[in-house]
Protein backbone atom coordinates (compact mmCIF):
# COMPACT_ATOMS: atom_id res chain seq x y z
CA UNK A 1 0.00 0.00 0.00
CA UNK A 2 2.74 1.80 -0.37
CA UNK A 3 3.20 4.70 -3.19
CA UNK A 4 6.51 5.87 -3.67
CA UNK A 5 7.35 8.26 -6.51
CA UNK A 6 10.89 8.94 -7.47
CA UNK A 7 11.82 12.56 -9.51
CA UNK A 8 15.18 11.76 -10.70
CA UNK A 9 17.15 12.99 -13.76
CA UNK A 10 15.60 11.72 -17.36
CA UNK A 11 18.17 9.55 -18.85
CA UNK A 12 18.00 6.47 -17.14
CA UNK A 13 18.35 3.02 -19.30
CA UNK A 14 15.37 0.87 -19.35
CA UNK A 15 17.86 -1.73 -17.39
CA UNK A 16 18.26 0.82 -14.94
CA UNK A 17 14.46 1.63 -14.49
CA UNK A 18 13.81 -2.37 -14.44
CA UNK A 19 16.31 -2.73 -11.69
CA UNK A 20 15.44 0.74 -9.70
CA UNK A 21 11.75 -0.60 -9.08
CA UNK A 22 12.50 -4.21 -8.40
CA UNK A 23 14.94 -3.30 -5.92
CA UNK A 24 12.72 -0.51 -3.99
CA UNK A 25 9.95 -2.63 -3.65
CA UNK A 26 12.58 -5.32 -2.16
CA UNK A 27 13.81 -2.85 -0.06
CA UNK A 28 10.30 -1.64 1.37
CA UNK A 29 8.95 -5.52 1.81
CA UNK A 30 11.55 -6.32 3.93
CA UNK A 31 11.58 -3.32 5.93
CA UNK A 32 8.14 -2.60 6.27
CA UNK A 33 6.54 -5.90 5.31
CA UNK A 34 3.22 -6.06 3.02
CA UNK A 35 2.27 -7.77 -0.17
CA UNK A 36 4.45 -7.65 -2.93
CA UNK A 37 1.33 -6.45 -5.49
CA UNK A 38 0.68 -3.73 -3.06
CA UNK A 39 3.80 -1.51 -4.02
CA UNK A 40 3.36 1.15 -6.56
CA UNK A 41 6.36 3.52 -7.68
CA UNK A 42 5.66 6.31 -10.08
CA UNK A 43 9.17 7.53 -11.97
CA UNK A 44 9.00 10.94 -13.41
CA UNK A 45 11.96 12.30 -15.51
CA UNK A 46 12.98 15.74 -14.91
CA UNK A 47 14.81 17.55 -17.89
CA UNK A 48 17.83 19.30 -16.14
CA UNK A 49 15.79 22.64 -17.41
CA UNK A 50 13.23 22.01 -14.54
CA UNK A 51 15.36 21.39 -12.23
CA UNK A 52 17.10 23.53 -10.33
CA UNK A 53 19.69 23.41 -6.96
CA UNK A 54 20.45 26.51 -5.10
CA UNK A 55 18.59 28.91 -7.27
CA UNK A 56 19.93 27.32 -10.95
CA UNK A 57 18.91 26.07 -12.96
CA UNK A 58 20.89 22.32 -13.78
CA UNK A 59 20.69 22.92 -17.35
CA UNK A 60 22.38 26.71 -16.83
CA UNK A 61 26.45 26.32 -18.12
CA UNK A 62 26.51 30.28 -17.41
CA UNK A 63 29.77 30.88 -15.80
CA UNK A 64 28.43 32.90 -12.77
CA UNK B 1 -10.29 24.82 -3.41
CA UNK B 2 -9.16 21.36 -3.53
CA UNK B 3 -6.52 20.55 -6.06
CA UNK B 4 -7.36 16.97 -7.27
CA UNK B 5 -4.19 15.14 -9.19
CA UNK B 6 -4.49 11.85 -11.34
CA UNK B 7 -1.62 9.98 -12.05
CA UNK B 8 -3.15 7.86 -15.08
CA UNK B 9 -1.41 5.88 -17.85
CA UNK B 10 -0.78 7.53 -21.15
CA UNK B 11 -3.46 7.48 -23.63
CA UNK B 12 -6.89 8.57 -23.05
CA UNK B 13 -8.25 10.41 -25.41
CA UNK B 14 -9.58 14.10 -25.47
CA UNK B 15 -13.26 13.22 -24.98
CA UNK B 16 -12.30 10.91 -21.50
CA UNK B 17 -10.47 13.90 -20.39
CA UNK B 18 -13.06 15.90 -20.49
CA UNK B 19 -15.53 13.98 -18.94
CA UNK B 20 -13.50 12.66 -16.55
CA UNK B 21 -12.62 15.90 -14.88
CA UNK B 22 -16.02 17.42 -15.50
CA UNK B 23 -17.37 14.27 -13.64
CA UNK B 24 -14.78 14.69 -11.15
CA UNK B 25 -15.62 18.01 -10.39
CA UNK B 26 -19.20 17.44 -10.28
CA UNK B 27 -18.55 14.52 -7.62
CA UNK B 28 -16.50 16.88 -5.28
CA UNK B 29 -18.81 19.94 -4.82
CA UNK B 30 -21.67 17.49 -4.88
CA UNK B 31 -19.85 15.36 -1.45
CA UNK B 32 -18.23 18.47 0.09
CA UNK B 33 -19.15 21.78 -1.70
CA UNK B 34 -17.35 24.72 -2.46
CA UNK B 35 -17.54 26.82 -5.82
CA UNK B 36 -17.24 25.12 -8.98
CA UNK B 37 -14.27 27.52 -9.83
CA UNK B 38 -12.40 26.63 -7.02
CA UNK B 39 -12.21 22.96 -7.80
CA UNK B 40 -8.39 22.65 -10.15
CA UNK B 41 -7.32 19.43 -11.68
CA UNK B 42 -3.91 18.72 -13.08
CA UNK B 43 -3.59 14.92 -15.48
CA UNK B 44 -0.84 12.76 -15.65
CA UNK B 45 -0.34 11.14 -18.24
CA UNK B 46 2.31 8.27 -17.12
CA UNK B 47 3.70 5.66 -19.70
CA UNK B 48 4.16 2.21 -19.10
CA UNK B 49 8.13 2.67 -18.50
CA UNK B 50 7.61 4.91 -15.57
CA UNK B 51 5.04 2.54 -13.49
CA UNK B 52 5.72 -0.13 -11.43
CA UNK B 53 3.50 -2.65 -9.66
CA UNK B 54 4.52 -5.34 -7.70
CA UNK B 55 8.58 -4.46 -8.16
CA UNK B 56 7.67 -4.82 -12.36
CA UNK B 57 7.49 -2.02 -15.09
CA UNK B 58 3.85 -2.23 -16.83
CA UNK B 59 6.33 -2.32 -19.98
CA UNK B 60 8.25 -4.78 -18.87
CA UNK B 61 6.81 -8.14 -20.96
CA UNK B 62 9.78 -10.17 -20.43
CA UNK B 63 8.44 -13.52 -18.76
CA UNK B 64 10.26 -14.24 -15.11
CA UNK C 1 -3.96 1.88 -11.79
CA UNK C 2 -4.69 5.81 -11.54
CA UNK C 3 -3.86 7.27 -8.13
CA UNK C 4 -6.15 10.19 -7.60
CA UNK C 5 -4.33 12.49 -4.84
CA UNK C 6 -6.89 15.07 -3.38
CA UNK C 7 -5.47 17.76 -1.47
CA UNK C 8 -8.29 19.65 0.30
CA UNK C 9 -9.49 21.89 3.52
CA UNK C 10 -9.09 20.14 6.49
CA UNK C 11 -12.53 19.27 8.47
CA UNK C 12 -14.41 17.01 6.43
CA UNK C 13 -16.51 14.46 8.01
CA UNK C 14 -15.65 10.83 7.44
CA UNK C 15 -19.01 10.38 5.57
CA UNK C 16 -18.03 12.87 3.47
CA UNK C 17 -14.88 10.87 2.36
CA UNK C 18 -16.59 7.60 1.92
CA UNK C 19 -19.00 9.52 -0.67
CA UNK C 20 -15.89 11.27 -2.33
CA UNK C 21 -13.75 8.51 -2.40
CA UNK C 22 -16.56 6.11 -3.22
CA UNK C 23 -17.71 8.25 -6.46
CA UNK C 24 -14.20 9.66 -7.60
CA UNK C 25 -13.54 6.17 -8.27
CA UNK C 26 -16.97 5.23 -10.26
CA UNK C 27 -16.17 8.60 -11.95
CA UNK C 28 -12.46 7.49 -13.10
CA UNK C 29 -13.89 3.39 -14.16
CA UNK C 30 -16.98 5.18 -16.17
CA UNK C 31 -14.88 7.45 -17.96
CA UNK C 32 -11.94 5.68 -18.71
CA UNK C 33 -12.24 2.05 -17.77
CA UNK C 34 -10.08 -0.79 -15.21
CA UNK C 35 -10.18 -2.88 -12.50
CA UNK C 36 -12.35 -0.78 -9.26
CA UNK C 37 -9.23 -2.35 -7.39
CA UNK C 38 -7.01 -0.60 -9.55
CA UNK C 39 -8.00 3.22 -8.50
CA UNK C 40 -5.93 4.71 -5.25
CA UNK C 41 -7.14 7.75 -3.89
CA UNK C 42 -5.40 9.56 -0.85
CA UNK C 43 -7.01 12.45 0.50
CA UNK C 44 -4.65 15.29 2.14
CA UNK C 45 -6.20 17.76 4.63
CA UNK C 46 -4.61 21.33 4.35
CA UNK C 47 -4.98 23.22 7.38
CA UNK C 48 -6.08 27.09 6.25
CA UNK C 49 -2.44 27.78 7.77
CA UNK C 50 -0.92 26.12 4.77
CA UNK C 51 -2.92 27.53 1.67
CA UNK C 52 -2.71 30.44 0.05
CA UNK C 53 -4.63 31.93 -2.65
CA UNK C 54 -3.38 35.31 -4.55
CA UNK C 55 -0.31 35.44 -2.32
CA UNK C 56 -2.43 34.85 1.09
CA UNK C 57 -2.79 32.20 3.58
CA UNK C 58 -6.42 31.22 4.00
CA UNK C 59 -6.25 31.76 7.67
CA UNK C 60 -4.86 35.34 7.22
CA UNK C 61 -7.75 37.58 8.39
CA UNK C 62 -5.61 40.98 9.04
CA UNK C 63 -7.61 43.32 6.99
CA UNK C 64 -5.53 44.26 3.84
CA UNK D 1 16.29 21.88 2.91
CA UNK D 2 12.60 22.39 0.68
CA UNK D 3 11.45 21.30 -1.27
CA UNK D 4 9.47 23.39 -3.81
CA UNK D 5 7.35 21.89 -6.54
CA UNK D 6 5.81 24.40 -9.15
CA UNK D 7 3.05 22.67 -11.96
CA UNK D 8 2.59 25.57 -14.51
CA UNK D 9 1.41 25.93 -17.97
CA UNK D 10 3.45 25.06 -20.49
CA UNK D 11 5.33 27.23 -22.88
CA UNK D 12 7.84 29.20 -20.39
CA UNK D 13 11.15 30.63 -21.79
CA UNK D 14 14.33 29.33 -20.39
CA UNK D 15 15.14 32.82 -19.47
CA UNK D 16 11.79 32.98 -17.22
CA UNK D 17 12.75 29.38 -16.12
CA UNK D 18 15.96 30.64 -14.88
CA UNK D 19 14.82 33.94 -13.31
CA UNK D 20 12.32 31.98 -11.49
CA UNK D 21 14.00 29.48 -9.58
CA UNK D 22 16.62 32.40 -9.00
CA UNK D 23 13.96 34.48 -7.25
CA UNK D 24 11.97 31.50 -5.55
CA UNK D 25 15.35 30.36 -4.20
CA UNK D 26 16.02 34.20 -2.70
CA UNK D 27 12.71 34.42 -1.09
CA UNK D 28 12.46 31.61 0.54
CA UNK D 29 16.19 32.05 1.96
CA UNK D 30 15.44 36.02 2.92
CA UNK D 31 11.94 34.32 5.14
CA UNK D 32 13.01 31.02 6.10
CA UNK D 33 16.19 30.95 6.64
CA UNK D 34 19.07 28.08 5.67
CA UNK D 35 21.65 27.30 3.21
CA UNK D 36 21.37 27.94 -1.30
CA UNK D 37 22.60 25.11 -1.71
CA UNK D 38 19.88 23.15 0.34
CA UNK D 39 16.95 24.47 -1.70
CA UNK D 40 15.38 22.46 -4.77
CA UNK D 41 13.22 23.39 -7.16
CA UNK D 42 11.66 21.08 -9.96
CA UNK D 43 9.18 23.01 -12.07
CA UNK D 44 6.59 20.53 -14.46
CA UNK D 45 5.10 22.16 -17.39
CA UNK D 46 1.53 21.10 -17.74
CA UNK D 47 0.24 21.24 -20.86
CA UNK D 48 -3.95 22.75 -21.66
CA UNK D 49 -5.23 19.70 -21.65
CA UNK D 50 -4.08 18.02 -18.69
CA UNK D 51 -5.07 21.25 -16.67
CA UNK D 52 -8.94 21.80 -15.44
CA UNK D 53 -10.74 24.23 -13.53
CA UNK D 54 -14.27 24.55 -12.92
CA UNK D 55 -14.42 21.32 -14.45
CA UNK D 56 -13.81 22.20 -17.73
CA UNK D 57 -9.59 21.99 -19.68
CA UNK D 58 -7.97 24.66 -20.15
CA UNK D 59 -7.32 23.67 -24.57
CA UNK D 60 -11.47 23.22 -24.08
CA UNK D 61 -12.24 26.08 -26.26
CA UNK D 62 -16.42 24.29 -26.94
CA UNK D 63 -18.86 26.71 -26.16
CA UNK D 64 -21.10 26.01 -23.74
CA UNK E 1 19.69 14.61 -7.41
CA UNK E 2 16.69 12.28 -7.04
CA UNK E 3 13.91 13.09 -4.71
CA UNK E 4 11.93 10.17 -3.59
CA UNK E 5 8.20 10.31 -1.85
CA UNK E 6 6.92 7.49 -0.15
CA UNK E 7 3.39 7.89 1.04
CA UNK E 8 2.52 5.23 3.53
CA UNK E 9 0.44 4.05 6.25
CA UNK E 10 0.96 5.63 9.18
CA UNK E 11 2.13 3.75 11.89
CA UNK E 12 6.07 2.73 11.08
CA UNK E 13 8.61 2.56 14.07
CA UNK E 14 11.82 5.01 14.26
CA UNK E 15 13.45 1.55 13.49
CA UNK E 16 11.51 0.78 10.28
CA UNK E 17 11.69 4.70 8.92
CA UNK E 18 15.79 4.10 9.40
CA UNK E 19 15.62 1.43 7.83
CA UNK E 20 13.91 1.86 4.71
CA UNK E 21 15.48 5.58 4.09
CA UNK E 22 19.37 3.73 4.32
CA UNK E 23 18.06 0.90 2.09
CA UNK E 24 16.13 3.24 -0.22
CA UNK E 25 19.55 5.28 -0.62
CA UNK E 26 21.63 2.70 -1.29
CA UNK E 27 18.92 1.43 -4.13
CA UNK E 28 19.08 4.30 -6.14
CA UNK E 29 23.02 4.49 -5.88
CA UNK E 30 23.89 1.06 -6.88
CA UNK E 31 21.50 0.92 -9.59
CA UNK E 32 21.55 4.74 -10.86
CA UNK E 33 24.83 6.29 -9.59
CA UNK E 34 25.33 9.62 -8.19
CA UNK E 35 26.50 11.57 -4.84
CA UNK E 36 24.72 9.92 -1.33
CA UNK E 37 24.25 13.40 -0.09
CA UNK E 38 22.52 13.77 -3.27
CA UNK E 39 19.38 11.17 -2.59
CA UNK E 40 15.93 13.58 -0.67
CA UNK E 41 13.70 11.19 0.85
CA UNK E 42 9.84 12.23 1.91
CA UNK E 43 7.83 10.02 4.16
CA UNK E 44 4.21 10.81 4.68
CA UNK E 45 2.41 9.02 6.94
CA UNK E 46 -1.25 8.54 5.43
CA UNK E 47 -3.72 7.70 8.19
CA UNK E 48 -5.89 4.92 7.21
CA UNK E 49 -9.31 7.23 6.79
CA UNK E 50 -7.58 9.55 3.70
CA UNK E 51 -6.36 6.26 1.87
CA UNK E 52 -8.96 4.07 -0.11
CA UNK E 53 -8.30 1.60 -2.73
CA UNK E 54 -11.21 0.63 -4.81
CA UNK E 55 -13.56 3.57 -3.94
CA UNK E 56 -13.51 2.38 0.11
CA UNK E 57 -11.35 3.88 2.76
CA UNK E 58 -9.00 2.08 4.95
CA UNK E 59 -10.63 2.74 7.73
CA UNK E 60 -13.95 1.98 6.66
CA UNK E 61 -15.01 -1.18 8.41
CA UNK E 62 -18.67 -1.58 7.03
CA UNK E 63 -20.03 -4.80 5.86
CA UNK E 64 -20.98 -3.96 2.59
CA UNK F 1 -2.28 29.28 -12.51
CA UNK F 2 0.75 27.61 -11.20
CA UNK F 3 0.10 25.33 -7.93
CA UNK F 4 3.82 25.74 -5.80
CA UNK F 5 4.35 23.10 -3.35
CA UNK F 6 6.55 23.61 -0.65
CA UNK F 7 8.01 20.69 1.52
CA UNK F 8 9.90 22.05 4.28
CA UNK F 9 10.79 21.62 7.98
CA UNK F 10 8.20 21.82 10.21
CA UNK F 11 8.35 25.07 13.11
CA UNK F 12 8.38 27.46 10.92
CA UNK F 13 6.31 30.63 12.28
CA UNK F 14 2.89 32.25 11.05
CA UNK F 15 4.73 35.42 9.99
CA UNK F 16 7.02 33.59 8.02
CA UNK F 17 4.38 31.51 6.42
CA UNK F 18 2.86 34.93 5.52
CA UNK F 19 5.58 36.29 3.98
CA UNK F 20 6.79 33.32 2.31
CA UNK F 21 3.56 32.90 0.65
CA UNK F 22 3.56 36.39 -0.85
CA UNK F 23 6.88 36.63 -1.82
CA UNK F 24 6.64 33.59 -3.85
CA UNK F 25 3.71 34.59 -5.48
CA UNK F 26 5.24 38.23 -6.27
CA UNK F 27 8.18 36.35 -7.65
CA UNK F 28 6.26 34.01 -9.65
CA UNK F 29 4.42 37.07 -11.22
CA UNK F 30 6.94 39.15 -12.19
CA UNK F 31 8.53 36.50 -13.95
CA UNK F 32 6.20 34.38 -14.93
CA UNK F 33 2.90 36.64 -15.59
CA UNK F 34 -0.84 36.37 -14.99
CA UNK F 35 -3.35 36.86 -12.13
CA UNK F 36 -2.67 37.37 -8.63
CA UNK F 37 -5.80 35.08 -7.66
CA UNK F 38 -4.49 32.17 -10.04
CA UNK F 39 -1.37 31.89 -7.87
CA UNK F 40 -2.10 28.52 -5.34
CA UNK F 41 0.57 27.44 -2.94
CA UNK F 42 0.27 25.05 -0.52
CA UNK F 43 2.84 24.57 2.24
CA UNK F 44 3.58 21.15 3.78
CA UNK F 45 5.31 20.87 7.20
CA UNK F 46 7.97 17.71 7.26
CA UNK F 47 9.07 16.48 10.71
CA UNK F 48 12.68 15.57 10.97
CA UNK F 49 11.41 11.70 11.46
CA UNK F 50 10.11 12.10 8.30
CA UNK F 51 13.01 13.72 5.70
CA UNK F 52 16.19 11.82 5.00
CA UNK F 53 19.08 13.11 3.15
CA UNK F 54 21.74 10.89 2.58
CA UNK F 55 20.09 7.68 3.36
CA UNK F 56 19.63 8.84 7.16
CA UNK F 57 16.92 11.06 9.17
CA UNK F 58 17.23 14.73 9.62
CA UNK F 59 16.17 13.45 13.44
CA UNK F 60 18.64 10.76 13.57
CA UNK F 61 21.45 11.76 15.95
CA UNK F 62 23.26 8.21 16.51
CA UNK F 63 26.76 9.03 15.77
CA UNK F 64 28.09 6.64 12.83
Amino acid sequence: MPMITVDMCAGRTDEQKKALVRQLTDVFLETCGGDRSGVWIVLRDVTTDNWAIGGRLQSDTDPS
